[in-house]
């Protein structure tokens, strides 16, 4: 052990962001001067204050004029209030296996709406129609559960980006059968700057029902946007909300976030940085031996397989998770802060680490 | 209508806070710069990060060495949380009627947690041994629902506040049947501030098991701690915290805001605050005839009788809710940052508004 | 104490039927009958079958063309069904604080259907307009459950019996404040019986949405009936009744049962029984000191406050509960095969610990 | 169409006992026997007679002397029971897509315990450790359910049979990693008459947990056992059956079938009977090219797959399901009362439509 570190240079700097994921970043700084210019006087409490009117504005000029805007504090809540609020007990949602509100809502799903979700295996984290219209209509009436919204996520658990194309062929499918398309959409952003279209082509006019939008990955501190594209949806909504415990007090801070989020496109312009950083990455990383990109990234993250010793060696320099620790693969994560220099640091420390391994073997 | 305009003056200024809940307050100032100090590089999400540690010693501190403590967004997730962390699901809670866990969180506890609220109707909010003592052991097995916790707030929703000998004597109780104590202290500042004690007399030595604390009541932005003071109480904490979707992904921002509150007594500083000038307003108002105080107030709150219509012209030039709208009651509550001119204002407004009302009458 | 063994003659023989409860009788020798006489055959499971068919339509003539017709296994089952099958998340239910389904169904209606039940206090289990119409429209919006229904039930489980116009004028209340009235039958045969009137006339002409129709307490070994009088409630009733576990596969012998429990006004008979028993008993015991009866009966059940000693005594030579240990009370209840002479001799035992008791004092 | 009517015979007689499933068929003549029997006096109700006492002392001499035995109404029940008395919020029960609970229990689990079903696909409905040892141990702490019950059925919801050795291989896997086994039994008899095994060599001696344990398709009219075989297992389980509405109150007629169930072997002696006409079935159809059998018959049922039209036709004439319409395949299921007879008509229907569906192709 010790020759081999004899024989390599010392470990470079590591990345001021870490490539964890992308809510290891701090806040946009716009933000925190929008919080600190909103804390002014007193306001009306869940909402009913003129940053909140000015923040709904701006999420309706984005989706449609009609659209319903509920803030709630969190991903997982924004995901169990739009679920409460529209299924009925004996109803499921249909999602992917790889889906965040089936592996990584601890249950929040079945705990706090009490419905089934029915999970479908796919290749990269996408439902196809093919996947799922034999579920659509189970044969053995009230013994089964009726299935009412198919649950995707873009960019989806894997990193992959849905085309508004299929978005769309998702949609037609729900609708023909009754169902709705309810789109999650932490990373909402990081897919509008991936596909280049805008916000409304991938959503309202592909047909999609009600996608929550993140915040929280995308610069705020704190803060997602359910948001109801048919009003009619939204009745049981606010109430939905409060029950699970999702309703601000403090509302305007929320608003705040998202009203500076919205200003200057801030929201775009941090989205396309972390795509193009995680491009970067993947670029830089291409010809290192040890490393085996699972695809090209699609929007802000890659996954790779690296050597078990590799992994620990480089999580203890600068931390990532493991994504699969049978297979070896790992996400990296780019987010709207990362700075070129984060990414050739980071791949300094990959070639560096590699070839001490390479070395050691 | 006319003649009686012309008869009186000008309604004078609104006070620039509002008298009609605490959360009508922005931030302390020292949170806001919190935030912003803490808004720098990228460190672990979910808790695993410096000022986490710092706000959960300083917290520790106040309570005890051996407190678990964990951050949520808001009270109803804190309250939500840790019923769910330590009730089986034939287990039942018992707390006054007035409870803001019974009236105040659209059934939160019932749609989430699975358990039953056994509401004890009060004279003044606070529950008494004498009032649960036939509640504890049910007669018919299976039949009944187990009381498990006991659960009051201090502050109680009706603004008074329990003695430490009140609680502990309900800790005694709870103890010998084999019950908890649950205290939600999403104003315990303010009762500390009145019983001129310290946090571990009402709470450790007094035999609470596990408080919430408010922050967001307390000049956060959002944010409160959920403490349990018997550390093997704890064991399903953190999945119930993830489960109730009430964990923060970016949680330094909680952390954060929390050690600014804790730092100088910032949180008692402005608990002192707020009952003062609850107290101010209690003084000022005392010689009005239209406005009958329903009692002293014992913390940041008042809660008085008005004419119907009085009520209206006052929330129509300061906004407060009706109390219960058929009893004609209200309630009035300073905050942390209230001033004395808000109070004096307030004060001249409900002065100016009886006295044309009653010039109309 | 061998003295006053000595002083008293023997004890009577106890009754054959116990006055414990109704489900402590077996089944009328017709029910039995009926069910092997079922036994024929292989039939479709589920309700698929001609027994259904005839009691439903047995049902449907004693209530209204158009009920819609749902057999479960029991009557905690049926309550949470047809609460299932109505409420949202945010609804709650109104129902009197003795009421069966907030004190002996174990939190079911929290946990299986989610929801709170707002209790009220009464003077004698009956909930009267004005102890609720306060309830019905919460001032808070979304953080308060809003009432959708009041379930009341009849006879109610302090023994006492709704009138007619009682129970219209709920109705009346319910329905102009857009809730429904959900009466819980389990002994409404004894109702019908004590008030001489119709099924008809107590629950559709007077307004009832839907009742659960006991025949466990009334001669079957098990099953009960939920009944929707507006067709239009029904949509989610078939779901709501297989998600709580209550579809029974063999239904045919529930049908069978409520087939012979119709024919013939089998019913009606057993009913004006117990009732008729209840009321033999409380005239037989009126004169005995030690015996103080809270009301005269109004249906098949007497309650009695007695010395706690005596109540120990009489348990140990035929079985019934405690009501309330701490004020000495106890229900005693009689059923459809109660006879004259279990009565009587329950009579003489009552009377016999009586006088041994006062001989002892 | 008149011509190929002209050119067949008649359709023959349909079998007394469809193949529907078994629970088309009635009760054994000795269960309404013991009913019958059972139909005197006064009993406690809820479990507290004599019935129970020996129906428990029979199961306990099958399975185990410490066993807790308690009875269900129905097999949803007593899953839901089961689950709910041993799962804490965030725990996870490990089961076969296929399962019962998973596909035609309408969400119970979900709605009632609140639980995540981890569904896993597999070619025979039979889980095996490697289908699920990559499960057993989340990575993501917190923010994953915590599996901590692995559920299978015996006999499969596919027909299929577990051997004593791969259920024991289950129960280490399960117990090496802090779960329970956990076998669904409502067809556990068929299982021991396959397996010519006792139910303690398959179920204790295999390191089952706990069985719930069928009795309605198994010749009663209704009940099942939910059977504890660790004791300290059982101590929630009287609650969580009163809470999930599965307690009878007339329990005597419960308890008095499964006493005749148990009498002379009866249970074991119909499920011989069912699978030997399963057996005898699929031997008869072997020759009809119609028809292609999925498998040999492990218990008491088939599958097979068989021309759209010729379904229709036989189910018009004999009613059974569609197991998977898109698939064409059906179940034919033979129940304790099965004769040679029934059999062999129904074969003979199979023989005569799939020849008129010849003639006319």
């Amino acid at each position: 052990m010790t020759d081999s570190v004899d024989a390599v240079a010392a470990a470079p700097e590591p990345p001021l962001q870490s490539f964890a994921s992308d809510n290891v970043a701090g806040a946009h700084p716009a933000v925190i001067e929008a919080l600190s210019a909103a804390n002014v006087g007193s306001v009306r409490p869940y909402g009913d204050d003129p940053w909140t009117v000015r923040a709904v504005d701006g999420l309706r000029e984005l989706f449609s004029p009609d659209a319903e805007v509920l803030f709630t504090y969190g991903g997982t809540g924004a995901n169990v209030a739009l679920l409460q609020s529209v299924l009925l007990p004996h109803e499921a949602a249909i999602c992917p296996a790889s889906g965040h509100i089936n592996t990584d809502e601890c249950g929040a799903v079945e705990r706090i709406v009490g419905s089934k979700l029915i999970d479908v295996p796919t290749v990269d984290g996408k439902l196809r129609p093919s996947d799922i219209a034999h579920l659509l209509h189970p044969e053995h009436g009230e013994h089964n559960v009726k299935p009412a919204v198919i649950a995707i996520s873009q960019v989806t658990e894997l990193g992959t980006v849905y085309s508004v194309d299929e978005i769309a062929a998702l949609a037609e499918l729900a609708h023909a059968n009754g169902l709705l398309l309810f789109l999650d959409g932490a990373r909402l952003a990081n897919a509008v700057a991936s596909l280049g279209c805008t916000v409304r082509e991938m959503t309202v006019d592909a047909g999609v029902d009600r996608p929550p939008v993140g915040g929280t990955t995308n610069g705020l501190l704190y803060g997602e946007a359910a948001i109801y594209l048919r009003p009619e949806l939204a009745a049981r909504a606010r109430f939905a909300r409060k029950q699970t415990a999702q309703l601000a007090s403090k509302m305007r801070f929320i608003s705040a976030q998202f009203e500076a989020l919205l200003t200057n496109d801030l929201w775009l312009t941090g989205a396309r940085n972390a795509n193009a950083m995680a491009a970067r990455l993947a670029a830089n990383v291409a010809d290192i031996d040890a490393v085996q990109l699972l695809q090209t990234p699609q929007a802000n993250s890659l996954f790779a397989v690296l050597p078990p010793e590799l992994i620990r060696e480089l999580q203890a320099w600068s931390f990532f998770w493991d994504w699969n620790s049978s297979e070896h693969s790992v996400r990296w994560m780019a987010n709207f802060g990362t700075t070129e220099e984060d990414v050739d640091r980071f791949t300094a420390g990959v070639r560096h680490f590699a070839a001490e391994h390479a070395a050691q073997a």
